[in-house]
């Protein structure tokens, strides 16, 4: 399916003259799924930490505005509500007592990580009538690409690799990356990763791009492939002349000119790139998944809701390679591009999202990427889901 | 009165389906006096600070969500509302310029401190038409135990008497103490001193324990006596065996077995403790008073609310004895029980008192120390107290 | 017109006896205007930063709870609505790209600095059809003694002649100043400015007064001079004996007595001020202006609000000289007055602006200058004029 690009500044219908009502295209509440989803999309697998970080010390998480501990048993990472049911303090603060449960600091409430069952009551004796009729909310977790997962929700979880890449899963590959804590809300991080226009000015003070040059303009399109929302190019100018003005460029002379319009089109493409058969370079996916694949690696970035205010920005960077070609591009990711591409330039996204304010809004051309993801989610989700309060054990 | 163990779990009444109700026995609403007391109990002493606190400076303070200013007079401290009835300035900001007055920094009104009355305006020369028209709220104040102490309400007030325990005024002692702010509403502290189950487990890494062993858990009731109500032990285990999980047990080599199941019983005890035949070791008295009596000694502790998020945590330990026995309980007190009982010790209090977050609650077995505290209160102020507005001078 | 003194604590009209109703001359609720001006007057030119300040970087403020950016062109600085009516990002984060243009950081929407248009989009080509479909607010600006004005409201702006005092736009003068950002309403700020009461107080200990004595108590009046309301002296009390108290007074052995009881019967009359013919020392006039006038200088200070909680301070003092006279009080500004009188004197005055909190209130006798000043306001702007929001840009 395509989306024709459209002047998102027009009105899309008729409207009142009401005072104080925003005008059409200024407000969200033509997308009233995306609108309620300040916390993001229950019912997804979403990607949290390194399973490396998680030892035997319970680790505190938020994710869609949720308090979760994560707990080790073994090679296996857990998550229960990080509440202790009986006078509401975190089971983070906990000891680790018995193996495979956690206690809770306060009276030693102990649960079994596996089922959130309580187990035993340090303090009230083997007998202790409240075992086994109270438990603390478990979620499903998952450990791939050296990440530890959690599904969050309230329907039985899917199968993670429905949420997770394809080439990711059938690869050999070699990755790296790095998660923060931003501030501004993941929808703003979402928007500002799958934005057609705002590298060319934005980044174009980003160290990571001295050497290529960037397109001064382009028009674009959406497709959508599967479940991705790849972002086309039709046209791309190098520079523009503004008159009485003076000249737009990114084109210096020790840049290196231009890069293929599609990552597929490059020479040297590695073939499991080839063969996604990508029409443009930048994709995005429910819950919050953006990809930006180059003709030899691939960079994701996963906008992971924490409250109304912060997103988890996890970013890695995937080469299908092994052997010494893999190593090679581990040393030269933990060498420059964490810190380049990883580092200051997502950090300038990290700047712009944080000091966002929106709605209201003036769209233009270039925003039909971002309309066109909004309309994709609300397609895929008809109806708002109205965000449930966590649980308080049970 | 002797209040029936009970599992706090169970349903007490019968209650409706509906959707995100709280469970029985999850919220406050079955003691309404009491979830209402956000604020602490009004018309009732409590202590503040210590007298030799107070010099010529004003003092200032929140009591029960009231500023108020403590200021000296010769040998007697007193209490006025602290805003300065014209623009709203705190007295406590100040100065003294004729004896038994406070002026207001801004425009030199000057009370009387005795009586709040307005005596001068310093900037409105003799004759200024408001003296005599104005004044501010005064709070009945008394000195005892080397403490200031304030009564908060509305109604006359009662002789201090009745709110400092009788062994303190009618006997010789020696005392150390300390006090501090911490985070937290005063029902959490007061709960977590009269609290029988956590001592077992949050404290058993305190050093103040180091050499005495703590029981594995404790079959408990509780009895009223006079004002108090107090813990009685019916059962005491030093060790509980969970099967499948482990063993959990204070002993250790070193520890110091068992300890008197109530103070008047051990070896050695103080004639003035064995007095008070206390069939426990802890009891709890309203307004929010804590007693933990031991053989030779007894510690007090005090919640008096600052405001709904924290409270004043005033701590006393007292040995009966005057002489050289008092002198070396002095120097112990100061040398080591301070900074190991009422420093690190009660220090894991804050912290939990801090975190805790309830209701909801899941209460368990031990927990009737907590709900026999709860009924006390709505048996002794059956109507919740609706708290009225700081005054605004009149 | 002469407004009589009057005690302010008596009621001024009856009022029913309900619960909780604040006493007559408590609330703001009989100066409606006022009490609904706590982001300030609309529709008057404010000074805001010194000239020399606006480089070529865009400089933030915020006036009247709106956001601005100042730029500058040329000799002239601009002030735009700060936000970039695409998705809200500050356009003082912005770069100047071409000349006469601020650009948003974010995708480089180029403005216009002297009319707020859309001049050009820079990553959406030279044919962005949003050009010239959208423009931010601009603000009226002027650049007079030094300082940029701008003029924040909804008419068009009258000549800011009229918002400046004339004997500075019509004499030769030279000025020192400073301003600076306080913590409380910009009304606290004026209502401290024209109060009668406090110096003599507050200020009996600044270092500015060590050698001037201040009145103990005075009988003042105020009288309205076109814009100006005045406060005259009608008697001066040098000490005030309170029987049974003591006595206050500001005299010293070390200290001149007395200051003339208006600025122009002093000997050495500037002849600028002497022409002015005041009948007192402090005038204070709408939006916020105050005015201390010295036989041989006059201190202004206006009150330019920031948003409900701060003040923009702005403060200059000006001598009618040039020439040497005059370059030796520049010299004696810097030297002394700007630390002694700008900084200690009226650091003074910030605290109690900052910790005043009314109403309620009780007001005394010489309040009859406040109540005076809120008068003026009334019957200056009968209706209160409901706060716009910021503009969105459109």
């Amino acid at each position: 399916m395509t989306v024709q690009p459209k002047d998102e500044s027009a009105p899309s219908r008729p409207t009142a003259g009401r005072a104080n009502r925003p005008q059409p295209g200024q407000d969200w509440s033509q997308w009233p799924t995306y609108d309620a989803a300040a916390l993001g999309f229950r019912n997804y697998w979403y990607p949290v930490v390194w399973e490396r970080e998680i030892g035997d010390k319970p680790h505190a998480v938020t994710l869609l505005g949720e308090k979760i501990v994560l707990v080790r048993k073994g090679d296996v990472v857990h998550a229960l509500h990080d509440r202790c049911p009986h006078r509401g303090v975190p089971l983070s603060l906990g000891r680790r007592e018995f193996p495979g449960t956690v206690s809770c600091p306060y009276h030693g409430w102990t649960f079994d990580v596996t089922n959130g069952k309580l187990a035993a009551v340090l303090t009230d004796g083997p007998e202790s009538p409240i075992c086994g009729r109270v438990s603390v909310k478990t979620y499903p977790t998952a450990q791939r690409l050296g990440l530890v997962w959690v599904f969050v929700g309230d329907d039985q979880p899917h199968p993670i690799e429905q949420d997770i890449p394809a080439e990711l899963l059938d690869n050999d590959h070699v990755l790296g990356g790095k998660y923060d804590i931003r501030e501004g809300n993941w929808r703003f991080a979402a928007e500002n990763g799958f934005d057609e226009g705002h590298a060319k000015y934005l980044h174009n003070t980003a160290l990571w791009r001295l050497f290529k040059v960037m397109p001064a303009w382009n028009k674009t399109r959406v497709e959508e492939h599967g479940p991705w929302l790849i972002r086309v190019q039709d046209e791309v100018h190098w520079d523009a002349h503004f008159p009485g003005l003076g000249t737009f460029t990114n084109k210096r002379w020790w840049k290196r000119m231009p890069l293929p319009d599609a990552p597929g089109k490059g020479k040297n493409v590695n073939p499991v790139i080839a063969g996604l058969n990508l029409p443009g370079f930048v994709s995005i996916r429910l819950p919050g998944l953006l990809r930006v694949a180059y003709p030899d690696f691939i960079h994701y970035e996963w906008y992971v809701p924490v409250d109304a205010d912060r997103v988890r920005y996890v970013q890695i960077m995937v080469r299908f390679e092994d052997g010494p070609k893999g190593l090679l591009f581990k040393a030269k990711y933990l060498a420059a591009i964490r810190w380049l591409f990883h580092g200051q330039f997502t950090a300038q996204d990290a700047w712009m999202v944080d000091v966002m304010d929106a709605p209201p809004e003036k769209l233009y051309r270039p925003d039909l990427s971002i309309t066109g993801w909004r309309r994709m989610i609300e397609k895929a989700a008809p109806t708002p889901q109205p965000h449930k309060a966590p649980p308080n054990g049970c």
